[in-house]
């Protein structure tokens, strides 16, 4: 069997199963950031993310959809890919390292611009970068590890949904690939407010599609979800289907109490948030679907990189 | 000007210039992991490294002076890179985060081979892997990166070597590209016992030859050294110069004073390490410099990427 076949979240369960727990850590694979033992009223965060030419970004003549990234945006997203798994958990991110897959007959001032990127956002959320490591590569390509900490009643997980909760998500989704992608502004202060305000109760960020993150949520909890079509925030010029599968809007999506969501639809505004109301949590056998003006349908998709 | 022109240390150093520095940290780019506070007793340290098809292993046939790695060894390797870079330190590893850039057409067992050689490392070294993240890539390629922790006192920088110390190395160097650097063992332990017995008073481990290191010591500590070539220790097989310059051994190369390093040399085997001395940092206005059986020559060379 190939990797292809397998896919990617096949492939993460399988190794989660092969490496096994460890009683030392809280929440290892399968969250946006392993969550470890710290101080007497914190967890230390751990997360690693990359972008790859090709993939996350492209250095070629703007394909459809698609836009040609400069590199102080590569410097930017790579950073900003971290800091939003960090906000997911509601953690405070603290300091980054990076790996630089680097094409050296580039000029050194396209790696001005990346480093320049990465240190405009990470000093909007006073993040340190102390470390890295460099090689040669065929094709431009960052990774990045962050840690972070967070108070241990404000740290949120992927695994904590309940039955009979809402589930919401900030701004608006779809069309990410147009350009947004590229210069988006990870949700830190969004997630530091909502679970200072409210008891989240399970969270995550919109970096595969909302079909694709909501089965991830689903998973974790072993619950479904019913998501409204008509509820879902869509950015302008975007689709629905965009909203559902591409990915990278680098939004929150979590879930709370009926009343608790309630409050924060009203208060919304007086606390800097932008959210909408777009399903509720049910039983795992109803399984995940979207209620349309015809009925509900399977929610399926999400963006897989195989 | 490119990259290439500019080379790797001085992209490090143009990079590490212009991000600053930060009162939070003690140590940042430059070491073999960044310094943080944690604890009134202990350090965190944070380091990232990369291993890449084609530039760290090879999957096609065996070239000349190189190995086919198996997938075993891949993964053995991505893990003990960092742990490399935790001994250097002086600490004791404790967490890791795998970045994958898989190729999405080789068998799932391909995968399974590369876990479990991280796996059997990680379990030596009783570290724990925590989480990760996972692409498609036209090229395999892990950038694993880890947190550990050191006793205050027991941590040790590249910055610290004093004129009038003597420089030693565990183990034997040179050849490593033959084989061994598929399936070194890092040197936590023997770092351990160093730092355990003796004021090591600075210590790198040996990625890019003993000659690049060396420099980096000396660079980093504003001092220079004299190496006696008949004093090294060259592994079965290899030569002087891929001791110097082929990078990969994972020895570690350290400094202490003359009177402690005479300790060490005679207690070394009840301490289960094998050292040898091989020279003395001098004045940085002395350069660095190979005392041959024909006079000094300056000690140039090691791995660069660019």
């Amino acid at each position: 069997m190939t990797l292809q076949r397998l896919g990617e979240i096949g492939l993460i369960q399988r190794t989660k199963k092969m490496l096994g727990s460890d009683p030392r850590v809280l929440r290892g694979i399968g969250d946006d950031a392993a969550v470890l033992p710290f101080t007497k009223k914190e967890h230390l965060l751990f997360t690693i993310d990359a972008v790859r030419e090709g993939t996350h970004f492209t250095l070629k003549k703007a394909a459809p959809y698609s836009q040609k990234a400069t590199p102080f945006q590569i410097g930017w997203k790579a950073l900003g890919v971290n800091l939003s798994d960090i906000a997911a958990m509601g953690g405070i991110p603290l300091y980054a390292v990076v790996s630089l897959g680097a094409r050296k007959e580039d000029p050194v001032s396209f790696y001005d611009q990346i480093t320049l990127g990465m240190k405009s956002l990470a000093k909007l959320f006073d993040v340190v970068i102390v470390g890295g490591d460099t090689d040669s590569s065929g094709k431009l390509e960052i990774t990045i590890a962050m840690i972070g900490t967070v108070e241990k009643e404000r740290c949120i997980l992927r695994s904590t949904a309940r039955v009979g909760d809402v589930i919401l998500v900030t701004g608006t989704l779809g069309g990410s690939r147009r350009g947004r992608h590229l210069s988006f502004m990870p949700r830190v202060k969004e997630a530091r407010s909502l679970t200072k305000n409210f008891r989240i109760t399970s969270m995550i960020d919109l970096s595969d599609g909302l079909a694709g993150d909501l089965a991830q949520i689903c998973r974790e909890s072993n619950v479904g979800a019913i998501v409204e079509e008509k509820a879902i925030p869509i950015s302008k010029g975007a689709t629905l289907h965009s909203a559902l599968n591409d990915g990278e809007d680098f939004e929150l999506l979590f879930t709370l109490s009926p009343r608790d969501a309630g409050i924060l639809l009203q208060k919304q505004k007086m606390l800097g948030l932008r959210v909408s109301k777009i399903g509720k949590i049910v039983e795992k056998s109803k399984g995940i679907r979207l209620q349309t003006a015809k009925g509900t349908i399977p929610l399926k998709g999400g963006f897989r990189h195989f």
